[in-house]
């Protein structure tokens, strides 16, 4: 799957930046693909980016626009549909992270139709993947794993890749859910894959590449989940990673939404995800742990990085407040040969 | 989904057991259920039980023909095609567990609508299922899990049922699998369910229940397989067992289909199946060791079963050669609360 790009982001009358998240995410890693919002009246959310109706955002050179928020409740509002028809009958493709599918919606449908475009649906799977081998590929990955889910696994992938990049580091971003996908063009939307072929479509998305390519695979969810641990093992076993970052957030004691189900240490969680990894990789190895210090001060937040960095005896960064570049020496150093 | 029964098995014109896996299955475990067989002209594989075409089996009572048998290739040869529509004529039903549903082709769809009879595709999900929440449910829970797929999980779950309720202990087999589905008539075909879910699915599969009850459950794949490890945690998980019984074949060094992945120790197994349990079962155990010892002969068999039980403190059963009755007595000496 390739998105027509740029885009233009709609975020309909959004009131809560949390259901935004998909917007926020493109806006922050994939700004140069971006040439614009839409917001409807009684928008609250604005990404401080140019207002641009469709027929503007396509003389502005838009491709397609991006659905960049989830609605309450999962269904499209009435009147988002007329936005987004509107935007089809503009010229503008249409690009949906949403578990419903846009076809679903009959006057999408007949709208698509009628004016030629294209309809997105980034959680449904292209095409079909095989069963995971474990057979060994060609090329170095780096996976970020967590705690639990949602506390910065795709923003760390994301950041790490960028500051490989900037070393000048053939370093790739692998995408494995909605907004990730957005963000590269292309992934695979794990979560929605047959249980049988999830370490299979893992491994079609890190294919074999030259021996110094650095696949950097956003994380999916965790293996302390209670519900998603499957897809995790999946993901883990398909990526056979030859590194690994920790991703944590220290003010979590339970799974954000299963508080009967509590969070092991940061030194028993990098042991779990090691045992499990070594089945398709016997050398891997955590170069990390990423932080999410956001209810921190700053002062208090680079104490704790200091403390947990000392006490796993790796660096600790929180990438969206100061940086992955210690994550990335010391990626370089224990990889010499593959950098 | 509830199949219409008695059923006739149909074999068509199979020259190997082993792509008969499922009508011997059927006949072995659910025999009270089968009428007779179907075979055509060529057939190698027979049942031993009673010919029937399908006008003699409805006159017997039959209500629905299974394939029991896995084409090459997956797809039904031409002449099983025109076999399936004259059982559809003669008033039977068809349960199919092939990866192909039976409606996709043209010429069953089409009589099975003229006949007005019904097509099961038990490997299709036929519900939505929730993501896991590993909330505690009432009642007790085995289950069968293994170093390796298709090693005697299946087996073992049905015989320890069958040992159990013979003793008069609740007991129901919950079917995870397209062949144990059509066995105990309902379940869950858990490698099709889509990745997010397979834990939900498996929660739903056994429902609350009352304390005494023990749903034993068929495991699925194995944590040790690089493709369906996925599949397995998230049935673990779901699963909450109680109790688990080891399914182990001592002939195998390496994954059957990934010579490349080695087979850890019965030890080494158990533990990180306990430790994956847990998650959402503290108490978990294990309770019993399920060894495929057909390759051995009668002593050899034995003397095997007797040092493993040693080694490991548990009951070692070969339940097909020997019965179950030794896993069934450590589980009522573990568990007397629930028994």
């Amino acid at each position: 799957m390739i998105i027509p790009r740029p885009v233009l982001l709609f975020i309909g009358d959004a009131s809560e930046p949390t259901f935004a998240k998909t917007a926020f995410g493109l806006r922050d890693w994939a700004g140069e693909h971006v040439v614009g919002q839409w917001r409807l009246a009684g928008a609250k959310v604005d990404l401080g980016l140019p207002e641009l109706a469709p027929a503007a955002a396509v003389a502005a050179g838009a491709k397609s626009m991006v659905i960049g928020i989830a609605p309450v409740g999962g269904a499209l509002p009435a009147h988002w549909v007329d936005a987004v028809c509107e935007a089809l009958a503009a010229g503008l493709d249409i690009v949906s992270g949403l578990h419903t599918q846009l076809g679903a919606t009959p006057a999408i449908a007949e709208t698509a139709r009628r004016h030629q475009r294209s309809l997105y649906d980034v959680r449904v799977p292209t095409r079909a993947y095989p069963v995971g081998t474990g057979h060994k590929r060609s090329g170095m990955r780096l996976l970020t794993v967590g705690t639990d889910c949602a506390l910065g696994k795709k923003y760390t992938a994301l950041a790490v890749t960028k500051a490989m990049r900037a070393r000048g580091i053939a370093a790739t971003f692998r995408a494995t859910g909605q907004t990730g996908i957005m963000i590269a063009g292309a992934g695979v939307p794990l979560d929605a894959v047959v249980a049988d072929f999830v370490s299979g479509a893992a491994e079609t998305l890190s294919p074999e590449a030259a021996p110094n390519h650095w696949d950097i695979i956003e994380g999916q969810g965790s293996i302390f989940h209670a519900g998603y641990a499957g897809v995790t093992v999946g993901l883990v076993h398909g990526s056979q990673p030859d590194a690994m970052i920790l991703c944590h957030d220290p003010q979590r004691r339970t799974i954000f939404d299963l508080p009967h189900i509590p969070i092991p240490p940061i030194d028993e969680a990098m042991r779990r995800y090691v045992e499990l990894a070594q089945l398709t990789n016997r050398e891997t190895r955590f170069v990390a742990i990423s932080l999410n210090t956001s209810a921190l001060a700053e002062p208090d937040a680079r104490t704790l990085l200091r403390r947990v960095s000392g006490e796993h005896d790796l660096p600790a960064i929180d990438p969206i407040r100061f940086g992955a570049d210690a994550a990335v020496d010391r990626l370089l150093s224990d990889f010499r040969r593959a950098a």
